[in-house]
């Protein structure tokens, strides 16, 4: 238990993970007013929309409108998915936001080629333009993803060995074009990992890069991520990535494997009841799931906000104690 | 890692606590044709009905057909609940149940005396009754519970020494009474565990006792359920109890606090994917949770049902492999 961190980094996804997977329309309004309700629970990274191509992503056809529109707050990292240039210069030309670059890779090729139409050759070739672009642009590549790091509905299962050496290739990358590179991020992208599995990889991560921040990107797909995450805190693992209410699930439960990331407040009640600081005020953070859940029109998966946080509780027991 | 156990047996409690917080009636036959499914499932335990006053719990009006009804099977024990001599004596009349008898305490006089109307001195002069009364029939006592064991909507936070002075006091009685009692459950009846106090708790019992089977009683309130588990299973803990599809929590989204147990099928998953060995067929458990959810009409919160099990995809890469 010694090794859990005193205090973790939550980057919030759930605007931008969520918004954009519901079928039907969200007014633009109603986006920004999560938005700014997040902004004001001590989250201190939010992702706000995709700047993609709206024939694609219909859900994000308003992203310029709701990034001029969300209200700006000093410590607060708002930011952006592209997956191109001109989504970049979308970017760029908004007011306010923050730039963060990063490059990913997958483990499994089959998996890349069915989302890029692209082999791990001609990916090294995309990953050195990409950080070309960066640099023209001033924008520091923070981050190195990889996707697909507990198994592949295609590949199957993946060692840790071969998360290391897709990584060592996508660094090698980096350090080519002179960048260091300071964060590594591990994503379960379709909900292969358990407890045991997460500390097998972030184990081998680390061993081959014992100075890199390592960043758990983890999905609920079979029930597992809670426990996941906090298998990586007892690792140490002091980042991760979460949607609050745990927006980005698909709202048929038929549909399969389309869960959301892990919980945002869900997380964040068991790290704060842990003694772990999150930096962010759990009940507002309740309220924005509730809030979430009223935007999209349709319950959202998170537990908190049903059972409620403790604190209440105990102020209670403590006034009903003092009064016997 | 390595104090994970090799095996776990799981005590299916979802017939039991789920046809009994569903609003609307439930067909007898539906709930002997779920009974059935989770019999085939190579699960070992399985709580079937209540015998209880059906004006209290009229979901439970049809106990007796029920458990006329569902289909025996060599290896697998179906027992029931009572709450007092009447209904234990139903149970004895009922053909082909597993009888055990297990005493009762909770860490909070306040939750106690909202439960039952008792006290603590109260509660010690009703177990031994209870032993009693079991003794004359011949049953087994073989479980001493207790809840609140982590935290109570009343009371407030638990101190894990709390939890032992109250166990102490309820296995005096038992061993007053002559009876060695094999297994201590502690039941996080309202939703406070986190990973970090299973350990506290866990461990202080152990202490204690370091010949007594530890069995965890997990709601999944706050969405800590399975790593709640894991926790536990790092601890060696090998007994856990839980429900199909996670029945059991309310179906109104605003009843807070209602949460079910900890889902089977998905800590199934995440032991078997861990190599901890179950017993449990997981394709035919999922199948027993999309009966369910159709048995009491709405979504269940599990969620291996919607991602799925990794074997059909790790048949299919391997497949795919091979034909490469």
């Amino acid at each position: 238990m010694s090794d859990l961190p005193k205090r973790v980094d939550i980057q919030e996804e759930g605007p931008r993970e969520g918004f954009q997977i519901e079928p039907g329309p969200i007014a633009t309004a109603r986006k920004i007013e999560l938005i700014d309700a997040l902004t004001d629970t001590g989250l201190k990274k939010i992702q706000v929309a995709s700047f993609v191509n709206p024939k694609r992503v219909p859900g994000w056809a308003d992203a310029d409108e709701v990034v001029a529109g969300f209200k700006r707050k000093d410590g607060v990292a708002h930011h952006v998915l592209w997956l191109n240039e001109k989504g970049l210069q979308r970017a760029i030309q908004a007011d306010g936001l923050n730039m963060f670059g990063s490059i990913s890779t997958t483990t499994s090729e089959t998996f890349m080629g069915m989302n890029t139409n692209r082999g791990f050759k001609e990916n090294v070739e995309v990953q050195r333009n990409q950080i070309a672009m960066y640099q023209q642009h001033g924008i520091p590549v923070t981050r190195a993803s990889i996707m697909t790091a507990w198994g592949c509905n295609f590949e199957g299962d993946v060692a840790p060995t071969r998360v290391v050496e897709r990584l060592e290739e996508l660094l090698a990358v980096a350090e080519g074009e002179g960048v260091d590179i300071k964060i590594i991020s591990l994503a379960d992208t379709v909900g292969w990992a358990t407890p045991h599995s997460v500390k097998q990889v972030v184990g081998a991560v680390r061993n081959r890069w014992p100075e890199k921040r390592i960043c758990l990107h983890l999905h609920d797909t079979r029930g597992c991520g809670l426990a996941n995450v906090y298998s990586g805190l007892e690792m140490g693992v002091d980042l991760y990535d979460s949607s609050v209410g745990g927006l980005g699930g698909c709202p048929f439960a038929g549909h399969k494997g389309a869960a959301g990331n892990v919980c945002t407040e869900d997380m964040v009640f068991m790290c704060e009841e842990m003694g772990i600081d999150t930096g962010v005020d759990l009940e507002a953070l309740i309220e924005c799931a509730r809030l979430a859940e009223d935007v999209v029109g349709h319950d959202l998966p998170g537990k908190v906000m049903r059972g409620g946080a403790l604190s209440a509780l105990r102020r209670e027991a403590k006034a009903r104690a003092a009064s016997a």
